[in-house]
């Protein structure tokens, strides 16, 4: 994450009248799991400026759902009361407040200080800093040593240590930065003034330091990417995806039901899109599969010792995600012409609710896959299938993810993220590799050591993504067991026709140690989560498998700092007794953290994971080396693992699709 | 493997007259690496019958294309002279021969018995020693004991050993059978008549012995999969893919052009989809990519000690490709609306043309996938995309295996395939699993201890799929090197921010061991192909990268019989140097092979791959345990490698696509 967005100008202080007004316009949630209506940030809005707590120095970090407990969810009905409570976090002078706000009672429930967490950063606060510090004399000075004189092309962004790594982070709101010279370009990457970096105190407002070494040229090599091309690839004919009858699914108030599948979706502000309530209908029965599934946290760390290199360790959701994760689909590129489309609201630095259009888009798409198929007796026999994708895109500065929950007629589900956006580049004195070595990298003191050139005095720096997903199973019901089956080799006797084969070995995971699953081609295993209190017509208890896709481990030593606070990347799977507050991966104050909370210290308390409701966390990521066709957009990099039943149904429940898709 | 179609008849000897007829039609062939045309294969039929070297003792196992000498191709223009020839193999009773057939002179080239080798089986092979077994006394007897009177629902099927198990095979035709009773079924799968096997001398056409063991009911369980639902799945609406124009693709004999891609197709026999001299355009240049790619093999070894299992050890090409691997497709089914087919050819045991309708369809998919996109300055940028797809669908007997070469705009070519189809099952004495384990398995003695209960008394047997994918990347040109990038954690001194990066090491594999590479997340590593004569504008040299999806490496003894001819299991990517008579992974003969050819024995030679005509053998597999959802048909189950530009390109490649899909 480097955010380059132009800054947001946000007026404080709007009218009780309005607010007021809005209420006028009040419609109840319909579930208690429902997104924080408008009305209901206003309804925060107020108790907060009611509360006599509040004034200009405070800032609304984030005002999230607090969910009712699971139980009292599973418990409700149409037409039961709704109880409805909002997490607010403040921050003040760089001190973190949690508040917890009853929305229909309109009152504050609990005001708690957070000693020592760090929020997390503001556009407008990235921006300020940047500012800040570009008027700085010292920054002017390195700026003329450069020969830049024109300050209306500069752009200067602060940004966030992401873990504990100078001694002056405690206590304080520690920012790093670097400046861009946009001229000429739309946007500032590529564009960046290397060797001239600035540390601020967010809170003191104040340039701290302001380090000046080599003297970079800002590279010039193209990377206006946005505009309509001139003459665009030829060959093209048009291609139309009509239904004429609309869609196959219903969507309303968050409620989506589609063929045999039923989940709701809320946009969170910081986790982007949940999911609950995954059920099927199975014959006559409605049967569960998952409460609750979202990203909970990304992990981006580069790869590049340099000063203002090596602190770019971001935990891009859990640091930045104030505003909200997610942003505005575009009709036609991000979606299909038969998508439909959910609005999203996030607050604003103040607690205003913020309409962003476009949030997530739900459509059916007909790849030409069959369901299955068979070719036997001269005939093939088959079933076409159709897919229903929900998809939304966080954008966290320069990079964005698609996020996309895909559902399949046999009961999978397809999680997958899209990277694409714009890598981070770093301007280097060398305007190419110059045929230095086969493939560029690692060579040591070559400006691509750590990277790869993308663009003339451009390198694309290395870097990791892991996103962690939590995926609350609730395979019939809450109580779970996960059982890892590990694939191994077994010798046969000698009377046998050949000396070996595999066999698979169940094990029920007891503890949350013994749940913490890496991959390794050689010793395989299958994830299994059953329900070890429902057998299916054969016997065995019903289950969901998750199937990992191309995936990666961190390479990092567990006792780097943001290692310490990324640590979810270790292992490809965690398992967890459910607990309400644990929701998010790194913690939930990543910012400058020195990795206190997160999945892998609650884990260590080793706690009972069997038959019980559990949570599954999966790590998804990749390692990048930019290529020269990632800039200066890079192409759409999918990632995807699945969820699917096993011994769910009593058998494939494809049979009875129709014979058009 | 295990064949369950029902036998073709086909009588031998047609006319000199129809001949004739047929050459009356001739259009020659427009490129040196079309497949073979009619006429041609008339050619060789009569060039056989006028040789007086063969009479109704000998049956034609293959009439393939003999490709040119590469660089004959490469150096080819429209309008120059084509040279033909095929490549035929003769089976006489046991004992193979190659002859080599020049088409244009109506000649024999040259005359070659094979010593030791074994050739694959005719699917009416299978059935006729089926039949043979079926009607032996002490199968009847068998029969009998079990309570089968009604002999006209009984089917049984000999195959292959695979590999050399048993003594008699040496010299000898010796084929493995079983049988079914499919009283109440369309076909065999799931009721196989367990404990009764038998071996027969293919040649001798006598049953060597017949094995009665312990007599196991025949399941019951429901298996009929074909009919239309009656009561279809309700909630579809209509959903439609139009291309008012037509497709953006051209198709003419076997060449197709689409937006910058241009590439070769034609369909082999034993091979499936060939793809030749896959080029790009590169503003007014044509790039070369790859100059030949195909599915080289197919290994499915199945994992019970059982008589009758352990020898299911399937090398599912190059034991069975005789008629061809590939079936038709179904259209609306297979394919969408909008794909155009193309008709396969295929010799049948006489060596007489067999066409088969729509064995491969070619179409154009929006997924409403972004090529890229970013969201900045409140605004989302970005392109839809659209992808080509090739697909064709080999069937093995049980097994439907959809191919699928997906080419995309950016250069990327995504290789997938799609296993579906029937699983193999066993019949068991157990009725389910009787909830004895969590979720089966390895329970000693259990009737599931080697796969898993998927309908009563039915068990699905635990295998293996390996699939071998040859790829003659000519990135730029024949001569390439392979670099294999490894990413390696470096400690950082104390004064950094932090401990530790990941740096990626560059290294030329001078030869084939140096390139034997194995997926480790731990030490992971970019398989890079690049051409060290040809540097893009950053001065790196041009390359493609090799990206493996999921996949998995054999279990098994390499020692094992079975593992030494399926050997190419072992490592996830091979590269060998170019030899135009290494296209099999697992050599030419592997039916009852000892191992003695294939991917393993080439490279023991260990030859350099320097800056030489190299190619790429990439291994995806997988392992299943089947689940009550794979049956009585298996959902399509995807695996997936891309292979994409990495430097070829100056920048991102799709910054021309219009803003429409």
């Amino acid at each position: 994450m480097k955010s380059g967005c132009r800054r947001m100008v946000l007026l404080f202080g709007l009218s009780l009248l309005r607010a007021t007004l809005s209420f006028a316009q009040t419609q109840a949630p319909e579930h208690p799991l429902e997104g924080l209506r408008s009305q209901e940030y206003w309804a925060v809005y107020e108790v907060l400026q009611a509360s006599g707590k509040v004034d200009a120095d405070d800032y609304v970090m984030s005002v999230l759902l607090h969910e009712p407990p699971k139980e009292k969810v599973l418990a409700w009905k149409v037409g039961d009361p709704i109880t409805r409570e909002a997490d607010v976090v403040l921050m003040r002078k760089g001190l973190v407040t949690e508040v917890r706000v009853n929305l229909a009672g309109r009152k504050v429930e609990s005001w708690k200080e957070i000693k020592g967490a760090h929020g997390p950063i503001f556009e407008s606060e990235l921006f300020a800093m940047g500012e800040l510090a570009k008027d700085d004399p010292r920054m002017q000075a390195g700026f003329a040593k450069r020969g830049i004189k024109d300050m209306t092309t500069v752009e200067c962004v602060a940004l966030p240590f992401g873990y504990f790594a100078v001694p002056e982070l405690e206590g304080h709101r520690i920012l790093y930065g670097e400046c861009s010279d946009t001229r000429g370009a739309y946007l500032s990457w590529g564009r960046s003034i290397e060797g001239l970096y600035f540390e601020v105190d967010a809170v003191e407002k104040k340039v701290l330091k302001v380090i000046d070494q080599d003297a970079i040229p800002v590279p010039q090599s193209p990377i206006n990417f946005e505009e309509a091309p001139a003459k665009p690839r030829a060959g093209t004919t048009p291609i139309e995806i009509v239904q004429p009858q609309g869609p196959g699914f219903q969507l309303k108030d968050g409620d989506v039901s589609w063929q045999n599948w039923h989940f709701r979706v809320r946009l969170d502000t910081r986790l982007g899109p949940v999911l609950n309530l995954v059920r099927l209908d199975d014959g006559a029965r409605q049967r569960s599969v998952m409460y609750e599934g979202s990203m909970s946290e990304l992990y981006v760390p580069y790869m590049d010792p340099a000063e203002s290199w090596a602190t770019r360790v971001f935990i891009d959701a859990g640091e930045f995600f104030p505003g909200g994760v997610l942003r505005t689909k575009r009709e036609g590129v991000d979606c299909p012409s038969n998508a439909e489309y959910m609005d999203g609201l996030s607050p604003n630095e103040h607690g205003i609710p913020v309409i962003r259009p476009r949030e997530a888009c739900l459509f059916e798409t007909v790849s030409g896959n069959p369901a299955w198929r068979h070719f036997e007796m001269e005939q093939t026999w088959g079933r076409p299938s159709r897919t229903l994708v929900l998809r939304t895109a966080a954008v966290i500065g320069n990079y964005d993810y698609l996020l996309d929950w895909r559902f399949e007629q046999d009961g999978s589900i397809r999680v997958a993220v899209g990277a694409t956006g714009v890598i981070e580049t770093k301007g280097v004195k060398a305007k190419t590799a110059g045929e230095h070595s086969m493939s560029g990298g690692a060579k040591a003191g070559a400006d691509d050591e750590f990277g790869h050139f993308v663009g003339e005095n451009t390198v694309g720096v290395n870097h990791d993504h892991f996103f962690s997903f939590r995926l609350d199973l609730d395979v019939d019901g809450p109580n779970n067991t996960f059982v890892p089956h590990v694939l191994k080799q077994r010798q046969l006797p000698a009377s046998t026709h050949r000396k070996s084969i595999w066999v698979a070995e169940p094990s029920v995971a007891k503890t949350e140690r013994e749940a913490m699953m890496d991959i390794h081609l050689e010793r395989p295993s299958m994830w299994m989560f059953v329900n070890p209190n429902v057998h299916g017509p054969l016997g065995y208890p019903t289950g969901y498998e998750i199937m990992p896709g191309t995936t990666a481990a961190s390479l990092l030593d567990p006792d780097d700092g943001p290692q310490r606070v990324g640590a979810f990347s270790a292992h490809q799977l965690w398992v967890t007794p459910y607990h309400p507050e644990e929701l998010y991966a790194a913690g939930v104050y990543p910012t400058a953290s020195k990795g206190g909370d997160g999945l892998a210290v609650w884990t260590q308390a080793n706690r009972p994971i069997e038959n019980t409701d559990i949570v599954a966390w999966y790590t998804m990521g990749f390692h990048h080396v930019p290529r020269a066709e990632d800039w200066p957009v890079m192409p759409v990099m999918w990632h995807d693992f699945v969820i699917r039943p096993f011994d769910f149904f009593a058998q494939n429940p494809t049979l009875n699709l129709p014979m058009a898709p």
